[in-house]
């Protein structure tokens, strides 16, 4: 019997190694990953439709940061809401923007997503309309993917 | 001997099984990723200083993108150099530029880097002094990291 115990303790040591590493790779499928955060962005836009900078606040990382053009970046949920709420504020504000290119990490836990925006809004010398790109960071944290930072620029020449 | 060569013949079936993940988990040490970044960084301000957009072009992927703002991006190599070029000709430049946090994905296949810049240069109404923030996308490409996006914008208030 002795073989045997040894053959099956050693069967599951190394089952116990290779169970880690493949479950690992299992809950990583990178098309649902890159999936789940177009759907992220598709909430994103949704949330800017219906002016909820709170719901745009908890996409970010507690200390996410959102890094616009002309000011210094916003840094943690406050500061990020706050720049939201600014935004959305503005008048007969249109804004959308649209994933290029999403790219997740092997391991599921960082991805980058690219795109483009267009941005319009009324203001003082006339309505200001705006196209540009960006890329944000997003890292998974307690299974859920969050925005690490959220950088863009117009394509438009500076006025 | 039938047992001692099925529990060989599993050994060396779970040992394959459990060196792959292994032997990958190992070649991604965290702290030297970050290091190697961070060396990239500085070969790439070193390569400012010396006018050198050959350098700079080189430390992106192929098809590697720096998106300005107020300009579309410049995408792929030959683009990318045009682009430097550009910005290493502009009249007594002074560039520079230090991340402030680097984060590489857990199977150290992509990292984000984040930081500040600053940059002046001889203009026709007087000099321009400008700062502001970055975020560089960077994936593992046959070994080397190499640079996928490059997008940063101004702090300071639009001209």
């Amino acid at each position: 019997m002795y073989w045997k115990f040894g053959t099956l303790a050693l069967t599951a040591t190394l089952f116990a190694l290779v169970a880690g590493p493949l479950k690992a790779q299992q809950s990583t499928d990178p098309d649902a990953a890159k999936q789940q955060i177009r759907e992220l962005d598709q909430k994103w836009v949704e949330a800017v439709q219906a002016g909820d900078a709170d719901t745009i606040a908890n996409l970010y990382t507690e200390d996410g940061m959102v890094m616009p053009p002309n000011a210094v970046q916003a840094e943690g949920t406050e500061a990020v809401r706050q720049f939201w709420e600014g935004l959305l504020g503005l008048p007969n504000l249109s804004f959308t923007f649209e994933p290029t290119t999403v790219e997740v990490a092997e391991a599921g836990d960082m991805a980058y997503d690219i795109g483009t925006y267009s941005l319009s809004y009324d203001a003082d010398p006339g309505r200001v309309e705006d196209e540009g790109k960006y890329v944000v960071v997003w890292a998974k944290e307690g299974g859920e993917w969050k925005v690490v930072a959220d950088i863009f620029n117009s394509n438009k020449p500076a006025q």
